[in-house]
């Protein structure tokens, strides 16, 4: 069976298990006062040009999504997303269980659009009754996008512009980072984004790590008490070490782009035989996630020997299928899938 | 320096290393329906003698507390403990910001009393006006209790009956519960927990795995909607064969058993030492956790050459301090702290 | 000036005040234990022809949307709404901070419509990932509507039916139902909504009282402990007497009916007193909420005699404008304000 | 039979229900902007000597307590209090449900002790693992006490000199305030109150209301968005204006005064007969609550014709009983009372 299923459906690159072997036995403190996790730290501040960033690692997409915006929000706000975020639909309702509103707004492949989010928070500001409403608190979005889209640096600017005039935080989702800064044409590197974003994560569960996401306040803006917060949630690992030791090594010698430029690499070398081959892409996606339209009989007949993922229907018995890849497909992989097209 | 303040300063049993590069470049699907998680929770509910047993992974242990109680209590309900029970004192308030009151009772070395709980009980529904106030909805102890300590099956058996007559669930937090299996005079093995608990976890974390705890429902009865209530608190890891993986080598030829046994043998073997050097117990732990009285003086000549936790003040410039062996621990380390005694 | 600003800017029912003195200097029982509370509970029950229905009096809207909307819901649910409606739109987040989504539905004219209704809950039960979102767990809609607009008999049989085959309870907001049940048309008594509805509350802040909604479990279907989840919301009053003298009062004698013919009568002259002066409709009401296209001009002409709200703009310089009756209505102030049109 | 149950079994003063009646017709806005509560708020603040002190008027106590306590508490914090009181016992775990732990301290007749807290404060800082636990962020206290006991002013000083040390607001719940300062020998006049406490309420419902407390922030500290929380919590009035005339009228001519004088003499009455016959007093409480112990014989003769309450049992077959004057208790009752003695 070729996997295309999802970016997370194997372990960990090999470098990273190396070095958690590597330093097995070396004695630390728990909790993330290990001096793994400080040179993962420090080795993102540096990727991201920020000295005074702080840095904090946890486990996971969803819970770092949780805690992010339940520590940032205060209670009669509500974070404003695309409603296609991942926080809206994908999240079992997480940020509600949390005391907390997410206000939707159009998705636009998957991207917010600054104007309507300014006019969403004008038209709050408006209302003579906003007391009895939930306040627009502050801004999530991904890059990518749960579609495989990337914003532009103007879009990024649009937004983030608004989150200033209206002192909202700006929070990027980027559990899937790694394939966005490797796509070709993007405008958005980590330099860029830590000056853009308040807050935003590098995605490791799904760029080659076991778990793990890499929490990046810029501007040394993580808010007090952060960690007894994450304690609260239960998202301290004992363990914390595990998370250094899996970012100090992506943030070695460029493993964390290296892996975005090969996955990505291959998913062009799809997406391109899908176009020669007449398939019609769903939506043009430059990362690594590749959205095409199959009848259910190419459906039917692919999956007898591939895995991907039926995204949604598009009528006519059609349906938009999802095939991603990830560290750990191979170009072999990648031909056998083009071969049988 | 040698190690003594915990049991998770290291990484993992190089037997979880090695299985989880063996396993490393499997495709499996996400979320917890891989392979090995089935595989891990078939051996648990062999060791545990329970066919019918329902077996969720979690990543750690303040988090497994959280989603079990949360989504045992119902909204009116709290859940009893020792006050001294580690989700009363060091869990950041967890419980009570899922929503939830904590009812302590007193600590007897870290245990409950089964008079002193049916007490509590039965006071509750004696009082008139008990619609005001929290229902007693479900029972939390440790077993190795915070301080190292151990029920005896009577007294599990006892506290399980009044859990019983008055329906409520007991859960048994066993984050250290492979060093509670191992100790000699234990009279609680996995199938006498399973036969009187009615959730259980065994821990990973502080027993030889990276990171990872095994809740167990034995008898089939696992809350509705249980990975949706994991998922909505950020606890559901993408890659879940992380913890597949580890929990299939723990319970694969008893590596959790004698994980246990080592480490409790060495701790013995440490306590030995402290009695007949003339060293004051805090009180008498049979498990990987030593609690031994030591003067500030000899706190500060011994902290030169190895690492322990000062656990409290005793009174007269002296403390009770903890330390703790585990499977990293090394009978030449045990000496050479003994030689310093 | 005149009043028209809401149905709430008097005190109450002259009717009402004059059963709070006779029964002032009776000793009863608090926390809704009285003698007042009984009689109103019955009385209830008889006008709702439910002889086994539970009656809980609560103290104001959003209170008893916010207890019952979080008391029915289990901890993986959400409830669906319009995207009008009021728990969606002016209830400053208070479903959320309860720890539950609002699924928004469109809006027609204020209404729900069962086919989208249904087609929501298929599309997320086809959806192979819904345990990783928030399941529809019961529907929420407002008769009359926000819009002052009123259900048909077969809108509501349809809207309970999906319901029904989903095993969603559903529940009618009745904030101004005295109102909608003496609307002209009006197919819906109470007897209709207790057989249709699982839980609805007729409403009493703004049809006549000085604050209560008597929230009404037809079918004996009150949820375990509901008193207590009352209580730990700070939803129940020490003097429960207040609202149990004054639903006793609108429930005798017809008190309750006659307030909504009288407020409905005097909304339907000013009504057809607008149409005949040109005034253009925002939408058709047959309660005591109108809504009328006002220009920018004529708004600040009528607002110097009268205070109405303004509603939304509609384009052109133009607003849509709420006027409001309630038993604090004469016909003199609505001969008055038709003389000023 | 003669009420001494609780202060609560009546409905108002009569100047109460009169100002109701007066005002009823007078139009005006919802949500506590109306007149009524302006004026009161006014009264209030000169009453209290306080010009910058922002009032806002609830319902209920235990509504008070949760709507305060969660308005100020960061999400790391808990809230101190004796374990006796009201917040720790007798609401059914509404703090708990808004997120936060009630960090129970001794209970000397109701009273904290300030080096109680001061201690407990200390150990939390000194505890190396305190990001680990719920930080003390506000101290509770009622006064008069669930058991009608008063601190003194140097009591209070001490506890407020912590609470500023720690910089934790202070809040004392004034549910029976009227029968506290009216007590003989009480030290804490409004003014001192406003002056030691960050913020406190004004009992309405058991000092003559139907039903409200006035919240002060005395130095024009309310939090931000109050009324936005007030509103998340279901605990905003439509007819803001019923809490406002009850609080106009009861600062009106010195009427909250007077209410507790008369209904404190009267049970200075009850409690010097008691003492006379040979009663033994459960503790010795100078406000309107009065405990005497009592036989098993002696409460079932007395309970033929009074109604009072079984507080706790204090062994031997006896029982401490509650007897609570209010305004609505005439002279004529307590001679009846004492005459069965």
């Amino acid at each position: 069976m070729l996997y295309f299923k999802s970016d997370y459906t194997e372990g960990a690159h090999p470098a990273i298990l190396e070095a958690l072997v590597r330093t097995n036995l070396v004695s630390q403190p728990g909790y993330g006062d290990d001096c793994f996790t400080a040179a993962a730290q420090e080795k993102i501040r540096l990727a991201c040009g920020c000295p005074e960033a702080e840095v904090y690692l946890l486990t996971g997409g969803t819970q770092t999504n949780l805690v992010v915006i339940s520590s940032l929000l205060r209670r009669w706000e509500g974070v404003v997303c695309a409603e296609s975020g991942h926080i809206a639909v994908h999240e079992a309702g997480a940020i509600e269980f949390s005391g907390h509103k997410v206000l939707p707004l159009p998705s636009h492949a998957g991207k917010l659009c600054a104007e309507e989010l300014a006019a969403l928070v004008e038209r709050f500001y408006a209302d003579e009754t906003h007391d009895h409403m939930v306040f627009p608190g502050m801004v999530y979005l991904s890059q990518p996008t749960e579609l495989g889209t990337l914003y532009t640096k103007a879009e990024l600017e649009a937004i983030a512009a608004v989150c200033r005039r209206y002192e909202m935080p700006l929070y990027l989702d980027g559990a899937r980072l790694g394939y966005g800064l490797a796509a070709e044409g993007n405008e958005l590197g980590l330099a860029d984004i830590a000056a853009l974003a308040d807050v935003f994560y590098i995605g490791g569960t799904k760029v080659g790590a076991l778990c793990g996401e890499a929490v990046v306040f810029p501007r040394g803006n993580m808010p007090p008490h952060f960690a007894t917060m994450v304690k609260q949630q239960g998202a301290m690992l004992a363990k914390g070490r595990l998370l250094g030791v899996q970012f100090d090594a992506l943030f070695t010698d460029g493993l964390y782009f290296e892996i975005g430029r090969e996955a990505v690499a291959l998913a062009m070398k799809l997406k391109k035989a899908f176009v020669q081959k007449g398939y019609p892409l769903f939506l043009d996606s430059p990362t690594n996630q590749q959205f095409v339209i199959l009848t259910a009989e190419q459906e039917a007949r692919l999956a007898r020997e591939a895995a991907f993922e039926r995204w949604e229907p598009v009528g006519d018995g059609c349906y938009a299928e999802r095939f991603v890849t990830s560290w750990a497909t191979t170009e072999e992989q990648v031909d056998a899938l083009i071969a049988l097209l």
